[in-house]
């Protein structure tokens, strides 16, 4: 099997990357090759036995997407796009990357299958940010997606893309609508939703973290492992049980800031949560109010797709992946 | 007021075009200026004092949208599109008039806005199309769109293109989701949804016409009238009102094949409904069940929207704007 995945120096991007490298068979193949594209060059995986491919691209550019497919991988896992503050800021560069950079990739899938029939799975990485503006507490599989940033009708409009493509017989394709990603590695990042990580990992590694909204603000959250996890069982998935929908929201864990610091207490005691400073924000905590609070995704726990049901095993993900197992 | 109608060849444009040319003030301001456009010269409208300009050309064209921005016009009215069954056979043209064709318009505005302040009025001609795939059988305001054909995926996506520029305040736009329009003046035509008019329009007339489906398929119809009715209703109401959602679906009447029949038989007889041929048409069945068949427009109904509520006034629409108000 050979496998494709742009956005491969991202933070799911290189977990994913490390998981498969230490994966011999996937869907009963032996998976034998990895193409691994970004805007920087992806690391190479230490202990894959197979083919390795690196290349630093820009999707967006025309043309790029025609080279690509010459080598017609049987999977494409499509993780690249600008976050959801820079599409806010740069509203070109948002609908550059993030619709065209994904149509175009699409397009040449369709135009090489026209001459061969290879119809590649393609996998897609969408996010809870196709769902905003008056949330019910709850969201079903079946309700409207109204985005509120030009991130999540970027998205959006991509799954449409990718449900029309499946339709027509272009691609088979499946949409992993991501919850928000929870202890994220790495610095703490200016996004509105970078406190929901950083109250937890920066009190973990010693250091003070700024809490800008109230301890009731209520949001869906898996690992960085779940993630990889989903993208993992979408590689495997008999993609016929999607029938008509293959767009999916996954499962995550609905959980209260207040919640989170009690698990935190719990794993690393009082020294830790006293590392978290309130400093109220009315912006960040008007925005994230906004968000999704919860969901019942019942289509995607139907076909086998599984998250963290604690915040405790959260923090344990992120102690176990990113500190070596040791609480300091 | 100066409005730039797309499409205005079209059937609702010419029934849109007419009704405005009639029209002296829009939400208190002198109607002065129509801009037609289509692919081929709109007529002029009879009657009108203002200063019309009409013009063949291929909105999807490069370059285009840009020529068109330059009157500033403060209403522009998008009905342009190619049709569901031409989009499903050519998914090329579909995608480059339906989606590249409207998304050009946007940015022209956008960037034209950017100059001068100029953000219009943008009302979108979608499609009840956008719904589709194991619907319930009444659909509420907030259900997901999940389109079956590419035609529907496209509007689906202009919607959010709509929502987006609207909220990042390039537009002021409302998207009208339009019921399959009946009855339809004209030669039977070829699309699956055909046969709603044709049996009503062609017995009306002393035609033979042929029902390729069963009297229990039921469908969410309204009158050209009011689609036209709504169009100007969108052009002068409040978008305050709209709130963060402004894709709205419209009212319309759900009915049965076999109420269709037995309102014709009030109207015209047992000698009309006599000239209705049944031939089953097992993939026409197959298509027409799987779309909506009945809507809950809440949000549309407390916006001041309206439709027929009986399909006796349907016939009745058709035969005072189509046949000199007399059955033959």
């Amino acid at each position: 099997m050979h496998i494709m995945i742009t956005g491969a120096a991202g933070m799911v991007g290189r977990k994913l990357v490390e998981k498969l490298a230490g994966t011999r068979t996937l869907a009963g193949a032996p998976l034998e090759r990895l193409t691994l594209l970004d805007v920087i060059e992806p690391a190479a995986p230490a202990g894959f036995a197979g083919t390795v491919q690196r290349q630093a691209i820009d999707l967006a550019t025309p043309g790029v997407a025609q080279t690509l497919v010459e080598s017609r991988p049987e999977v494409i896992i499509h993780l690249a796009a600008i976050v959801s503050g820079e599409a806010e800021m740069d509203f070109e560069k948002g609908y550059r990357v993030n619709l065209d950079g994904t149509r175009q990739i699409l397009e040449a899938i369709r135009l090489a299958g026209q001459k061969d029939g290879w119809c590649p799975r393609f996998i897609f990485a969408s996010s809870i940010g196709v769902f905003g503006g008056a949330l019910p507490a709850l969201i079903e599989d079946d309700y409207v997606l109204t985005p509120q940033t030009s991130y999540g009708a970027q998205k959006t409009m991509c799954e449409l893309l990718l449900a029309d493509y499946t339709r027509r017989g272009f691609i088979h394709g499946i949409g992993i609508r991501l919850p928000t990603i929870c202890v994220r590695p790495g610095k703490p990042n200016r996004a509105a939703s970078g406190f929901f990580s950083g109250i937890i990992r920066e009190p973990l590694t010693g250091k003070e973290a700024i809490l800008p909204v109230g301890t009731d603000v209520r949001h869906w959250m898996a690992s960085p492992r779940s993630a990889v996890g989903f993208l993992m069982h979408a590689i495997e998935l008999d993609l016929a049980r999607l029938g008509n929908r293959p767009n999916l929201t996954m499962p995550g864990l609905s959980v209260t800031v207040g919640e989170q610091i009690a698990a935190l207490e719990r794993v690393a005691g009082h020294k830790a949560v006293a590392l978290i400073r309130p400093e109220p924000d009315a912006m960040i905590d008007h925005i994230v109010r906004e968000w999704p609070q919860a969901f019942n995704p019942a289509r995607a726990l139907s076909l086998g797709f599984r998250a963290e049901s604690r915040f405790d095993e959260i923090i344990k993900v992120f102690v176990e992946d990113e500190l070596g197992g040791r609480v300091p």
